[in-house]
């Protein structure tokens, strides 16, 4: 599916097809696009738990306000954050890179990140989103629809799927056939509204 | 272009071609899909500046430790959020729905952000990183490459561009030509490493 096409098509669908199965060659395939996304000095700090078992989302839809998607769609796609990524062996996030730029660059991770955990956090955000998006446009294309979900209990979420210490929960993203086409877009703002040129 | 090519052939980009200029048309075109990503509510909260300006982006190479790429691209689009998005006319959010539709989701918009300083952050940070993600695909679907960098002094940048207050600095996302194709990429985990099933 052309990219322009998959980026108009996504949009956040509420009823999806609970008799719908993804294969699991689909849900990786899914899961192997969203790690190509970028992360800073590739410290790949995102990680997916990647829900499929009926009574997982049945406990995520009670912390999730009963919200069908939780418990309908085919996969329920956690993004969480590694707060210590960073610091996880990172040699092996350059081991294709020649020497001189492994000296250089490996200091320059602890220093970025060793005695700053508020940057640590909103890393996590920042990789865990990007993934997300990834994983919306690469289910498009593959004939799926998502909805992308905060509206849970976060504390509870960590609870259910034992979320380790160190990491964040950035958000949900619902995976699965839909049962209707999107309504139209609830209102769309113009560019001109969004977008300055050269300084606000 | 493929979704799955342009989620593979992304890569960040350092040497760009300092002499190619985008059109306008590009430019809109791009950010045009932009706002085509996801926000919690349809709160619409990204803002984007779109710096081609060579006074602007020679201030801001200076604030980002000389990284070429702040000079060397023909786009540098810095993505921000506004924390007050919420509460800016938000009946203009969900014009085309039912008026039933807006009784419900207006009061719930105000009741989620009001008192919640913290989450208006982390919803810049989510919103602008999915579209971050979103402009770098599409950049690359339209023959672009990009480089996302946080490498910069967000005091100094929010002076550069006059960042209004209640805004985030999310990211900025470098778009030109490349002059050379990307190197192998530094060393990728394996999807063992970062997704676990159903729970941790």
């Amino acid at each position: 599916m052309d990219t322009f096409a998959a980026i108009a098509a996504r949009r956040s669908v509420k009823k999806f097809d609970d008799a719908h199965v993804m294969t699991a060659d689909e849900i990786n395939r899914l899961l192997g696009a969203a790690i190509l996304s970028p992360t800073s000095f590739n410290i790949q700090n995102w990680r997916f738990v990647a829900v499929t078992d009926a009574e997982v989302k049945a406990q995520i839809r009670k912390a999730g306000w009963n919200q069908a998607q939780y418990t309908d769609c085919s996969l329920l796609v956690i993004v969480c954050g590694d707060r210590e990524a960073y610091r996880r062996d990172p040699a092996r996030y350059w081991v294709n890179s020649p020497q001189a730029a492994r000296d250089y660059i490996l200091p320059a991770i602890e220093s970025a990140y060793a005695d700053n955990p508020g940057l640590r956090r909103d890393e996590n955000l920042r990789s865990g989103s990007m993934a997300a998006q990834t994983i919306m446009l690469a289910a498009q294309a593959m004939g799926y629809d998502t909805c992308p979900m905060i509206g849970f209990d976060f504390d509870e979420m960590a609870r259910i799927i034992r979320l380790p210490a160190e990491h964040d929960i950035v958000m949900a993203v619902a995976v699965g056939k839909a049962l209707a086409p999107a309504r139209e877009r609830g209102g769309q703002l113009s560019l001109e509204e969004v977008v300055v040129r050269d300084r606000f």
